[in-house]
């Protein structure tokens, strides 16, 4: 490892408690913690953990809600070359009980408040051997408490893995995503350039810690030695007074706690003019402050966040390739709907526990995203949606999603289900299952010839079929019960 | 090298050919040249270099004013894996020619117009067995539209040198510092984020491109896939007019050009209000977008541009770590001066062809400024100026510099020298040369009692002498002839 250029989160810490003597770092509950103390903190956790032997490489397991433990937990990992996992606490214990077995922590960080029992099932049924230390009894502080302060100072490669994150699982069980130091760092900097997150940002850590798309803000603020500040779930009340208090600059806020924010706040008892957040309804913008670029993008946990930026068009950082490519792997021109792959610093490092899986992820030394996209003629990206089902029609390959999204562009159609069935002359051809909008109507002729308009020829429907619903499971298409029910041969 | 995670300054390139089909990259003369066109040349640029032999780790030398080909000469280089060095064209004969059997570069393009004489003197002076290219005849276009247009696509490690660029020379001969690509990356990137570069950002390349202070704009404009606009040299009426017709964001103006450009737009010819620069003189102001954050920062080329950053308060951005030393190694508190010390992704690989003195910059795997600063107590670094002279004295180091700034805090200095001087007990002794401004006036026993409160006892000056006036070299305190003026045993 070259350690003149080499540079981990765990030198973040240290340059910003030489750098920022006096500065706040996390505030959560009563604790207002300095990036002097923080760093202390960390080096207690640091050695508490070698102390039972935990070394590099080895997992740590977060088994609560929202803390500034999350972030003590994650850096005393980055000085020791261990693997810090914040999991879903909201899972169930037959889900907690996969990921103890899956990931093999050597310490578990767990919470009794509210998850406890939950846990306790969990923890039966893995049988884990795993340490486990009580972060909101007496424990954690007290195993702080008895452990050196001293720097470890080890040697630690910035490519090395430091965060685990589960991704989501769309089929069979979720596999972890490692992370590395830079990945961390360079995602919290491109985070930090579009959302204009410097040293004087305080971020409001309400949203989902274990998901990148909470991390990141909070990676962007720790990097520029903002103010991270910790409330234990997602609580309108709580949110609004720590807003108010803290003057929070950003926080993870969607859907229906937008409402409940708006409701506890009718009355104006709470300034929370410091945030700055997408555009919703006239009410919140008039409370907060609106944020005129685009939010979001297109990402996965495995690209460590975002691979194309909203704000930016839909294209990528200065720091992620992206390309388009056919079946073959080559290149497909602008308006070919192929599989997004990409490469950057920013990628994963693989699957943990996933050796096959990884391998196939980075086939010819790129990311196989999995996803559908297409290089518009400008230069952007749109995501169609994931690769998985696939039509086998003559030679060509056509992707259901694909012809979905365009079916769903006619004016009348409100929903819209494209699958494969048998045809003896292509062995697949192409049907969409299709709901109309209400008071509205199309025929099959008028669907085909949309079409036909949009995209290549052999993709479009050679048979459709008008239905009131098409089956869903947890607000998404059940594509099991579609086959089942409208796959037979025209 | 790990592919999956690698990002090249090709590989942006070659994204922003995919991302910005439809983009001006670059703008110089009557030329507009679009993304996909830029890499294009960029190609039949790395080809008709492969041509004549030229391969990774090879150094092509720009000995040119300021042009587009400057990125396309460093972009082909990216994308072989060879070194682009930009030299300075206002040097003379002899130290072109120093410069040429130093660098030996395999191909150098050079510029006939206004610098055609000096350049040829070099050449004859260095007998360089070069390719020579000129850039401003048809030779360089010629060549570019044989070669093939072909993508190389070699595999190229973002941690190979990509940039030379010679220091200013203190003492002796410059040295080239060899930066990656990811320090130029970053650097750029950490840019873009203090000064607000993005896509929409237009960059007036008129300040010199061999220097970091003009060449880290210039990245940050590219890795954005923003307009890089170039013009041959600091021309008061070309500046304006460009600023005005490219609506360019930014540009490298300091000092008397400030004052052309006021007189040459005293009509108001031209729209500069798109330049956003830091404030000046009233008329100045009025003319442009004035930038409210502090500009600069402490650097160095070795450094691959700024350590600390005065916009965030004289502290180093996310991606540096900076430790202020004793002579041992160890780190100072705050308050007590020391040498600098850095360590960073941005740091230069080392110095072209000087093996011992790059081992002695990196010794204990930090890279070692020969700048000396002091931390504060609110973390921010001071930079005192550089370490070269020390006096001994007893068991103690003092540091003239250190001593010098002191002084100069007093009322009623207005110009300081320290030196060591020769003392029977202490080895030496520290003098101050002390010149006080008109109508002022001070006593010795003052001076050494205003630098007993603000320095370590033993740093006071011992000895203290009023002069007239300081002997000068280019604007600077020339210490040979203070010391043989001053140097005496008191």
């Amino acid at each position: 490892m070259d350690r003149l250029h080499a540079m981990t989160l765990g030198d973040v810490l240290r340059e910003h408690r030489r750098s920022h003597p006096q500065k706040v770092a996390l505030v959560c509950g009563d604790a207002r913690i300095s990036f002097p103390e923080f760093d202390t903190r960390v080096n207690r956790l640091a050695n508490a953990l070698t102390q039972v032997g935990f070394v590099g490489g080895d997992r740590l397991l977060w088994l609560g809600q929202n803390c500034h433990r999350v972030l003590e937990g994650l850096l005393a990992c980055a000085k020791i070359g261990a693997v810090f996992c914040p999991v879903n606490w909201r899972q169930s214990p037959e889900e907690l009980a996969f990921v103890l077995s899956d990931l093999s922590p050597k310490v578990v960080i767990w919470q009794n408040e509210e998850i406890g029992a939950s846990v306790a099932k969990a923890r039966e049924l893995a049988k884990s051997g795993a340490e486990w230390w009580q972060h909101d009894g007496g424990d954690y502080e007290e195993r702080l408490a008895r452990a050196s302060d001293r720097d470890l100072a080890l040697d630690v490669d910035p490519s090395e893995s430091v965060l685990l994150m589960y991704t989501a699982a769309f089929s069979g069980k979720p596999s972890g995503a490692l992370l590395s130091h830079t990945a961390v760092m360079m995602q919290g900097l491109v985070t930090s350039k579009i959302k204009d997150i410097g040293p004087e940002y305080t971020y409001l850590n309400c949203g989902p810690l274990f998901h990148a798309a909470t991390f990141m803000y909070t990676a962007a603020t720790f990097l520029w030695a903002g103010e991270n500040v910790f409330v234990r779930r997602m609580d309108a009340e709580q949110i609004c007074q720590l807003i108010d208090r803290e003057k929070c600059n950003g926080a993870f806020l969607v859907g229906p706690m937008l409402d409940k924010i708006i409701e506890c706040n009718r009355e104006g008892r709470y300034n929370l003019k410091s945030l700055r957040a997408p555009a919703a309804s006239d009410r919140w913008n008039a409370m907060i402050t609106v944020d005129q670029k685009k939010a979001g993008g297109y990402g996965q946990t495995e690209a460590g966040g975002l691979l194309t930026i909203a704000s930016l068009g839909c294209r990528p950082s200065p720091f992620s390739q992206v390309r388009v490519v056919n079946m073959d792997g080559s290149d497909l021109p602008f308006g070919e709907a192929g599989e997004i792959l990409a490469r950057e610093p920013l990628m994963m490092n693989g699957y943990h526990n996933r050796p096959t899986e990884t391998t196939a992820k980075k086939a010819g030394d790129w990311h196989h995203t999995g996803d559908l996209g297409r290089r518009e003629e400008d230069g952007s990206l749109t995501f169609i949606g994931p690769m998985g089902r696939l039509i086998k029609s003559g030679f060509e390959n056509v992707y259901p999603a694909e012809v979905e999204q365009c079916v769903k562009r006619h004016a009348a159609v409100a929903d819209c289900a494209v699958l494969g069935i048998p045809d003896e002359k292509w062995q697949e051809s192409v049907k969409a299952v299709v709901v109309l909008k209400p008071n509205q109507s199309a025929t099959v002729d008028e669907i085909i010839e949309h079409c036909r308009n949009l995209i290549a020829s052999y993709k479009k429907p050679r048979v459709v079929e008008f239905v009131d619903a098409l089956p869903k499971k947890s607000g998404m298409t059940d594509y099991e019960a579609v086959h089942a029910k409208f796959g037979q041969p025209a």
